[in-house]
């Protein structure tokens, strides 16, 4: 049987290169919004969604009586309750709550896999890395890796994350991508501390977040299988899938 | 004294991304287009211009007397005299003519640089290395380094130049850009065979090409300074810098 193949888009700006319409999307925003993510559907929460502007947030919020989440420039935004952080949702506040949440990068590139029709769109971070492991193999579909990266430039931290995803279940796939290939070998040359890869390559993220103290957050996103779960969009949320 | 910023984009569609009218920019094409223009300089063409289109390739081939080449799915494109194999431009044939040559993603590339209006635009080859690499220090000016791509998809051996100029210069500038990371780690993992990394990692343009026969070109285009020279565009040309 012919294997299904499997892309990686490094940047939003790169998406359109790939035929999402046949495939399931891995939308990938390790620092901190896919991993975020995972966390509060770990921890109980009832489904994410996820939206692009504050305004839609707090609307969002109102009406579906939900948590309101986001930041801009490392602070929580004007008018949120919330931030980004992971260790702002554990399950004794999160369980059975809505969470809306707006980031820029991830959720961007969430839309256009969903306007391009994707088959199916999942997210993925190291804290789920088993999880989507685990679904890609067993789905047998097209895969397409889809790195949300900054304002659509190539992340070091959404890359690796790739490259992880790929070290595990290169085998079930058909992979004749370049971009996946450079994603691979820098996981490989990043192990085992991808912690210390991103300092001592001076993330460019790395050197954002740890600028606003969030060394403890970097360190949960980077560490594999915290909250494994799939969180997949149903309708216009994430829930478990 | 403030060092000069480098960045590099790993495909066209990431161009726009990076403030080109205040950098030089390094056009890299490295299988083969970059390499083949470094090499007819090299051995004394008058000069080389790069166009688009074969029927642009014709029309100008005629008007400057030009030797005309260009290839389309690995053939020399109709219309045509010759290829894009730097081995076909030896001195005996090249001196002082001018090259007319059209690529698809360099050139392409190349007039996006233009376009956007960028400071100064140089070709860059592992066959130039050197010059480029020697060129970039003694400007002290922001740096781009631009890979061509293959239709905009990122691939490794443009990818690998980045990364090896990066390695040599990296001291020289001041470098917050996760694609330059990228570049240089896989630079270093593929370090000391680049062909045989090239060959490991099923590059697809390794393989398009390999299909081909031209395993000597792909020897040739990953070894450096084999043809030293500068190749900077004047005008509507590019000449010796």
């Amino acid at each position: 049987m012919t294997k299904p193949t499997l892309y990686t888009s490094l940047s939003p700006a790169l998406l359109h290169l790939y035929d999402v319409s046949d495939s399931v999307v891995v939308i990938i925003d390790v620092l901190r919004a896919t991993s975020t993510i995972a966390t509060a559907l770990y921890n109980g929460a009832a489904s994410v969604i996820p939206v692009a502007t504050v305004p839609q947030c707090i609307e969002l919020g109102k009406e579906v009586g939900g948590i309101t989440a986001g930041e801009r420039d490392g602070k929580i935004a004007e008018g949120l309750e919330y931030g980004n952080s992971p260790f702002e949702y554990p399950p004794s506040f999160i369980k059975d709550r809505v969470l809306v949440l707006t980031t820029t990068n991830g959720t961007k590139l969430l839309h256009m896999a969903l306007d391009n029709g994707a088959k199916e769109i999942i997210t993925g971070s190291f804290p789920n890395l088993s999880a989507v492991c685990d679904h890609l193999v067993e789905k047998k579909q097209n895969v397409v890796l889809g790195c949300a990266a900054w304002k659509d430039r190539v992340n070091i931290e959404d890359t690796l994350f790739a490259g992880a995803v790929i070290n595990r279940i290169q085998d079930h796939f058909h992979i004749r991508c370049d971009s996946s290939r450079l994603a691979y070998n820098m996981y490989k040359s990043a192990q085992p501390d991808l912690y210390e890869f991103m300092k001592v390559n001076d993330a460019s993220h790395y050197h954002r977040l740890t600028n606003f103290g969030l060394e403890k957050d970097i360190r949960y996103c980077l560490a594999p299988d915290g909250a494994n779960v799939l969180p997949m969009f149903k309708g216009d949320r994430l829930v478990i899938g």
